[in-house]
């Protein structure tokens, strides 16, 4: 109702837009616009950055339009040649059409004119991809998406030289490429175009902006609210196993925008994916926002387009790579193309925050635009400051209100800890609830273990997602969680899974030295409660600060847990004996566990069991409570793996059978170092003597944990009440403690 | 008899100069000078990088000054505190004592008196320490070596504040500290001192530089040719199996600048261990240089100290790091200290190269004495120049007769092959004959494994070597070489091995396109000749360089070869079907093959294997030339390895059985990379259709490769003549090839 409200309304104030302007709209009005070109051109010579960009775009494209335009008959995936020459095109003719308009150069339009003449005479009559593994086939490439990505990049291409262009060039191509390649990937691809997904914002943004260079309101209609009547049923699956078609879903670009960014920005397939959706997002925005500003598309939703920038800025690890939540790949980091384009932009429409341009110095590039120029003359001009993160949590859901990511950070990124208690994340989410990473700097101390898809490289499954994604990368075993008799979260369901979330119990990065993040899970294994508790503490006896880890479990049946550590780095040592198979031997049958071989396994020696390793030069120490029946794990990745898609990574595991309620705790401590040039180690001992459960009741759980030199800290949450006001006091051995607030430490 | 008679012209000599000085020694005199520090305290200011490495000096120094001197009474191994204690002492003394030569100021010479006075009160009473594992224990330290150290170091700072003490303070010091430590490392300790041996070289220099400041003739003399009669048995072995006495060893330090340097500077234990012993040699050479010039030890061997700087620079990666060859650390690498003694060093007395500064401008420290001076001010102005490593076969043996290693590298670097030829190398030598390992820029694509043993990390054994260090390390299956019936190189028995080398069949770099190495080894599996001949090529059709490697062996005994590569990276496929078991086993039980695992075994499914992977963002494929009976086997590292001493290293193994003659023929071809910021996959497909063996017989060896696009270029080896001037010619095909010297490549 609401939304048919906003339509109508909206139809009749583009009929006044265009009513209004009689005379035809300027060009290139899309990304670039007529100012500012004249504002870039005025400005050669003076902003170094912008003049470096210019060289290096300039230079690719004069080797391009050295070696010939080329549009092969598609036949390849990803990896091959066809896709790699169409993807290279758009790539080239997008930033060719940038240089005629800042150049004044034919020889750029000329190039850009013959391309698209030449994909007219072939799209006129090209049939269906041959490959046939999509859901959504493209015609150019094998899957809709990667034609989306074309006509967003040659939208761009188009706009640039289309007073360039004769009448009749132009007639041709919007009739013969534009519009029907518009509608393939929309009205003859519902499933692919009419869904909440960074696909369909792919497809969104391409036809919206062909529709905003030609001029095509309907186009541009069915690029914000999506095709009315599709005629799909509800359900249907994607390659990925995501669901194509939700009762009662929203579409269109509005709805992309709405349902997958929280208000915080967080976008709920996770950054990785959020890295990709981000250039489409904001592209098309900032053509609105050029083109039709009266529709406020770039403030959307309180701004959440540049409010997703700075949450996605915020996921990454002090080198700016990306934490792998979902399915991300490794090594993904602000130094990609699409984060140039959002840094830039939201620099320039956002408040002019000086940090983003250390960022922009960091990626060593612009966007030819007035933006990317606008970053370039505030770099000149010795404005750009440090980009600082600090703690930040992100909630996830339309309204926030389906759980988030929990970040916390001491020092300057010296120790990072990302937790999940979120939603699931559409079709690339993880059966992984209340999971964690830590970091330190930009070095993985628990790694959350990413994708398993070697992305664009043909040899491996024609870069798609492997099998192991799902046998694997996805389990809740692969995971720093709480397996449960040996199945995954919601059994794997999506269907269920994507229903629910976990719930924030409180977050406080208030003090500096004590920042605690604390969420609880009812629905991954019915019957049983998780409440973990993940705290950053610097504390003046500990060389570097710590991370504690209170899993509190209540279920009203027994159950076997598994709770894995997967360290990264060499074993030092542990206080326990284990026995080391000759023989390795998988773990388990399904769920992730058919890949784990069983390298060690032991039995606590003492209340604690410590364990430690040596990772980048840098020592770090697990200490966890350990009943005395307990099995200790030392895993291995690989098992079952006959094409060698899995990495040989290591894990350490906590295994408690039988059991109904238990609190698992443990301190990663980050301790010392190693240098194989000085050879010095320095302080690879752990500085925990003793780690203790003082108290744990429905109410209260408190940890002590005593130092080699005898001193104590008491660690104590309260269970039940995470009011910031609330008043507590507890009585441990005859001593009462007294605090105001979710936790108390001292 | 010739020893002899030098000794007695030496002692002639020095009885000349001794007269000839009446005057007593100026102080200092040994590293510093006192014409050096009247030079250095009137350019300070002046040399930049000499200002600030003694800010960085001066700094450490004072916190340990403010910290207080503690001399703990020695109980620890390596990794504890009385270790580490005693070694931070000698260190800071040492500085101290510089920075009150420069500085002037009393306190530095008051903490080195102190310091000195406080041993002299302790090494008294002292008893030998209670560390009991090693063959020739130290009082400070668990074994004499460390306590070498401390004495190459302390006679140092003893030097810089000789004048500084009384008479009466010096006495006492000389008396019952110096002297008596001087006599407990050499005459209590022959096993330990009267070897060559890196252990004996600390020892030697030891006693020799303590000598040259007490002006003590006969701990210079004991320090120069040994301990004459020593009354050691032949034989006898130390911690790490090498042996103590040799018969008709000479002994000292001469002897120990003699025979483990080739005329080349190649030190036979190899560069991690000629890094560790090029401080004492260097700090004597220049202490002897200083005060007895006459000797020539600095000189000695036509230069062959300087001469052992440039090999042990040119045994590096390109990142500065160390070819792990034998006993190796990896990690370790130009930057440390030892090496900006010797760069300092070698640009002073050697001919002022200015390749050597670009080195100091890295290590970004120099040392604070003439030398360190001499590099700050060059550098100031301006004289650096890129050090630039070309190909380079580095003799092995004292008169360079005894094999070597061969380096071949293409371009800056970015192809370096790695091919060990030589003598076994003492003690830490490995069983790999003619193996190799192979680096594109500063990653290793094979590698060669390095050591068994984390250097200082007291957890892993005390940071001695462990035991994996023997069963793994040093066996023959772990080097890129070929294994014989599952048996090492001269059945791993030390003493045969010792007394055999390779031998170089020639050498020919002079081509920047086309390199050769090529060996023979015919003592490691007596009845079976190895001849590998190994080549880095750079063909127009193909994008980068790549390397051949053709592998001929003869046998009178039919045999099961196992021909092993240790890739470095993620498999991304193979043309040949391997079938991956679901329980892995170890390969063997013993030889080193009870640490691999099984993790997949395949049989050629054409006339080449082919074997591609990912490491480090680039691509590689193997291509080698498979009969149909081949294993072709994919191992894992790990098995039996119950402390995880070992990483999870993959290896890719041609197993051959039942076999006398045959010859391996391989390509290791880089191509095209991967970038995870851009995700795109350029070249990641092998270059080369077809590698043939055309011709192999006695006297000649041809091999084709064809690339993709059909293009062929031939590769004939003439295995019997290596002169550059023999004219050969072989007919193929019906088609006559002729050529002069030992290959043809076109």
């Amino acid at each position: 109702m609401y939304l048919k409200k906003i339509n109508t309304l909206f139809v009749m104030l583009s009929i006044l837009a265009t009513s209004l302007t009689i005379k035809a709209q300027e060009h290139p009005s899309l990304i670039l616009t007529k100012t500012g070109v004249e504002k870039i051109r005025s400005n050669l010579g003076n902003a170094p950055l912008f003049d470096a960009t210019l060289e290096k775009v300039k230079k690719v494209v004069d080797k391009e339009i050295l070696a010939g335009i080329d549009t092969p008959i598609p036949k390849d995936f990803s990896g091959g040649y066809t896709h790699y020459r169409h993807k290279q095109n758009f790539i080239i003719a997008q930033k060719a059409g940038v240089l005629y308009q800042i150049l004044e150069d034919e020889k750029y339009a000329i190039y850009v004119r013959d391309m698209l003449l030449q994909y007219e005479a072939m799209y006129k009559n090209l049939p269906i991809h041959p490959q046939e593994r999509s859901y959504a086939r493209g015609k150019l490439f094998w899957q809709c998406l990667n034609d989306s990505n074309w006509l967003v990049y040659m939208s761009q291409a188009y706009d640039t030289i289309y007073n360039f262009l004769s009448e009749e060039e132009r007639t041709k191509l919007e009739d013969n490429l534009f519009r029907p390649f518009a509608d393939y990937i929309s009205l003859e691809n519902p499933k692919f175009y009419n869904r909440v997904h960074n696909h369909s914002t792919w497809g969104n943004a391409a036809v919206g902006m062909i529709g905003l260079v030609m001029e095509d309101e309907e186009l541009i209609q069915r690029a914000l609210y999506g095709i009315e009547d599709d005629g799909l049923p509800i359900g249907g699956l994607d390659n990925d196993g995501g669901t194509i078609k939700v009762e009662g879903q929203k579409k269109g670009f509005f709805a992309n925008l709405d349902d997958p960014f929280s208000p915080d920005g967080y976008y709920t397939e996770g950054p990785y994916y959020q890295r990709y959706a981000m250039y489409p997002f904001l592209i098309f925005a900032l053509g609105m926002e050029n083109v039709r500003p009266d529709l406020k598309v770039l403030q959307h939703k309180d701004n959440v387009l540049l409010k997703g920038v700075n949450a996605l800025l915020n996921l990454s690890d002090a080198e700016g790579e990306f934490f792998p939540l979902n399915d991300g790949q490794k090594g993904m980091s602000y130094y990609t193309a699409s984060l140039v384009t959002a840094v830039n932009i939201a620099y320039h429409y956002g408040n002019k925050n000086p940090q983003l341009l250390s960022i922009s110095q960091k990626q060593n590039e612009v966007l030819l635009d007035e933006s990317g120029l606008d970053v370039a003359i505030a770099i000149r001009d010795g404005k750009a400051k440090p980009f600082t993160k600090n703690s930040i949590n992100l909630s996830d859901g339309i309204n926030g209100k389906q759980g988030g990511v929990g970040i916390l950070r001491y020092g300057n990124e010296d120790l990072t800890l990302v937790f999940k208690y979120a939603a699931q994340g559409l079709s690339h989410g993880h059966y992984d609830k209340l999971s964690y990473s830590l970091y330190e700097k930009g070095d993985e101390v628990l790694q959350d273990y990413g994708l398993s898809r070697f992305v664009n490289i043909g040899q491996k499954g024609g870069g798609n997602y492997l099998k192991e994604n799902k046998t694997w990368a996805k389990t809740t075993i692969a995971h720093n969680t709480l397996s449960q008799n040996g199945e995954m979260h919601f059994n794997g369901q999506y269907q269920t899974a994507s229903t629910k979330h976990s719930e924030l119990y409180f977050f406080d990065a208030s003090k500096a030295d004590v920042q605690v993040v604390s969420a609880t899970e009812v629905n991954a294994y019915p019957g049983t409660q998780m409440h973990r508790t993940m705290a950053l503490i610097k504390d003046e006896n500990f060389e570097k600060a710590f991370m504690l880890d209170i899993m509190k479990v209540k279920s009203s049946t027994k159950n076997d847990y598994d709770f894995p550590f997967y360290y990264m780095g060499q074993v030092i040592n542990g206080n326990f004996k284990w026995d080391s198979p000759s023989h390795l031997v998988p773990l388990g049958e399904n769920n992730g566990y058919q890949h784990l071989y069983l390298e060690g396994k032991g039995k606590p020696a003492a209340n604690n069991a410590k364990f430690s390793w040596l990772g980048n030069g840098k020592f770090y120490t697990l200490t966890s409570v350990a009943n005395e029946k307990d099995e200790l794990l030392l895993t291995r990745l690989g098992a079952n793996d006959p094409d060698f898609n899995l990495r040989r990574d290591a894990g350490f595991m906590i295994r408690r059978k039988d059991t109904d309620n238990t609190t698992f705790v443990s301190v990663i401590e980050p301790h010392g170092s190693y240098s194989p040039v000085s050879e010095a180690s320095l302080n690879s001992n752990s500085h925990i003597k003793n780690l203790d459960i003082v108290n744990d009741d429905d109410d209260y759980t408190a940890v002590s944990i005593t130092d080699v030199k005898g001193n104590k800290q008491l660690f104590i949450l309260s269970n039940k009440n995470a009011l910031a006001s609330a008043k507590h006091s507890l009585l441990i051995n005859n001593k009462e403690y007294q605090w105001t607030g979710p936790y108390y430490y001292k």
